[in-house]
């Protein structure tokens, strides 16, 4: 396949990767994990990346090297047929190493041990910590695939009320907004870190379920098909006065977009109709925050403020211990990807941070509402909607 | 929800832990991943359940710990706060603890260095290794489970005579494949094990595109939607002689099965015709070896054998350094648990094993065709064929 990410893009990332390695005085990284290694070169193998803090990094690909030389516009694509051979491959393409960066956030321990072996006497750190704050800021080009697959979630959010039909559940609208995003390019698989990282498009709630906690970092839950899984739609109930929550991610070239909009059969009915109203209110207000500068916590608390003040202080991002102290993340190859706007962090924003921010509001026994735009931090002027409609 | 897990099933199931923990000398586990979680204690939730090696296991959960204890049969499920809690709960639960069990197959470093401060002076092994082998034998409500899941897949065999036109893609036939399933009761994620494990209802595979190598561990591969995912379909034209792979995995309750067909429009062209005959062939023959003590490695040994013997050695499970050196391999709440049927193991099957066992054969440039059932070892009589077509 030929490569998509362009070269300039590639050549870019891995030097600030390498200056930020050197400021961590970090002499190599070893990248695996898959979202790292397509950012880094373009192509998602089974290998192994090495980035010298100086120098030309190496793809060491155990499957598939003929499509990693393809897709990657890296100079040095490597076969590695076996582990054995790590430790010295390593060294041969990092010279000496006293301090290697390794992907403590996700690497699992068995793996690390495995490395620890084959590289005696290396000191083993973690170096995501230096690349994280780089994939934050995205390049025109990156902005251009988000707004791609922003697309996917325009087209959904178009083509609801013609999808809605009445005693329909919302599992079933849901499967059925699949559908047609896949079929307008919807990559399918969406990537969110971590080990028990789990990401299925979004989520169509309504009524009652959508107040629902799970066990996921999200604002609104849902019981899932099953205890096995544990969040998003079973089968709520859309009726007339109740909310239905869109929330969805579009995907595409492994760029996401995230956006919410609520739904109803006729008008909702109270207090679900004034909440939606307050979510409106607080994204125009949080929207002027989204500028270089603005300390992360910041929208979450304004937004917290607007809530309470309109009386829903109890029903902000959340019900009961459901609740997240965020009103919003960080988008990218990852769902969760930082600035993360919660509570207690007041680092500033920067240009090239793109966000999703979802003010939302539930009701217990009752239902939920929101309202969600992808937005763009830019040098000048206001953010840039990515997800409007 | 009510719980779906039996409580004798979660029972046995900690019972059976417990004496593993006991014979590998490991004081207690804490268990964090989500497939491990749901398996012990028949809730999936933001969570830590310490088993101590003797005595009652504690849930403690982070969130959400009403739906825990309406969906988990444990008696003690409990609120962890905070991470900071953790040390004195773990201890608390399970008294004395020398060595402390953790995940290491899939544990974050990040995570294992926190615990390792949680609790000072206590020796931190792997017990995944403790767990494995009782996954994968399956109870009878288990292979209910799988049973369930396989009826998704036949659906979908059933409708692909109805739903492939010709100029149609193999995404396209994938994309109406995956909206069938979800109508059918598809939990939507599947689980993959480890780090960089990504799953997505199987593979629709039509012409060369099938025998594209990827950096899957899988037999058949295919270009995928871009650089970022890299195995699926792309756009594989679905022409009159060209085989078609549909390889699907059905999934409910958290449980999966396996299987895959091979379709055209009219009959396939040489040497495909043939190929697939002998892939039948061999699925038929090592159908008999699906019995409690034969050795992991034999049905894939006894497979290159017969295709070395139709001429198709090279084709065998993969093209190229694409291929695999399995035939088969275990599948319940994840697609790659034991047995593995693979070069060089020769552990023994037991009964209460379920398998995917997938004969294929990719001819690059040309196409790839197979079959693939998952069977159940029984204890006494050959296997039972859970995926019947």
């Amino acid at each position: 396949m030929p490569p998509i990410v362009p070269r300039q893009e590639i050549e870019q990332r891995l030097g600030r990767f390498q200056t930020a390695l050197r400021a961590a005085e970090i002499d190599a990284a070893l990248i695996v994990e898959s979202s790292d290694l397509y950012y880094l070169t373009g192509t998602n193998q089974d290998a192994h990346l090495v980035v010298p803090a100086e120098g030309e990094p190496v793809y060491l690909v155990r499957r598939d090297l003929g499509r990693a030389r393809d897709e990657s516009p890296l100079a040095r694509v490597e076969p590695l047929r076996s582990l054995r051979e790590l430790g010295p491959a390593v060294l041969a393409a990092a010279g000496e190493v006293r301090r290697l960066g390794l992907e403590f956030d996700v690497l699992p321990v068995a793996n690390y041990q495995r490395y620890a072996k084959a590289l005696p006497g290396v000191e083993l750190v973690d170096c995501f910590g230096a690349l994280r704050p780089l994939r934050a800021v995205k390049s025109d080009w990156e902005v251009g695939r988000i707004r791609e697959a922003s697309q996917q979630i325009r087209i959904a959010w178009e083509a609801v009320p013609e999808l809605l039909r009445p005693g329909m559940t919302d599992r079933e609208l849901q499967v059925d907004i699949e559908h047609l995003m896949r079929s307008n390019g919807h990559q399918g698989p969406c990537r969110f870190r971590g080990m028990n990282g789990e990401m299925y498009f979004g989520a169509v709630l309504a009524g009652a379920d959508a107040a629902v906690p799970s066990a996921a970092d999200t604002p609104l839950g849902g019981w899932g098909p099953s205890p096995a899984i544990g969040r998003g739609p079973r089968a709520g109930a859309i009726v007339p006065g109740g909310a239905v929550s869109v929330d969805l991610v579009g995907a595409i070239d492994g760029y996401l977009a995230d956006g919410t909009r609520t739904y109803g059969i006729g008008p909702l009915d109270e207090p679900l109709a004034t909440a939606l109203g307050v979510c409106e209110r607080i994204l125009a207000e949080v929207e002027t925050l989204l500028v270089p500068g603005t300390p992360w916590q910041l929208p979450y608390e304004r937004g917290l403020e607007i809530a309470a003040e309109a009386g829903f202080g109890d029903n902000w991002m959340g019900s009961g211990p459901g609740r997240v102290t965020f009103i919003g993340h960080g988008i990218g190859l990852e769902i969760n990807e930082p600035p993360f706007l919660a509570r207690g962090l007041d680092q500033p924003l920067e240009p090239g941070h793109v966000i999703a921010v979802e003010p939302k509001l539930a009701f217990p026994g009752i239902g939920a509402v929101g309202v969600e735009n992808s937005y763009l931090v830019r040098a000048d002027g206001g953010p840039e909607n990515l997800t409007p409609w």
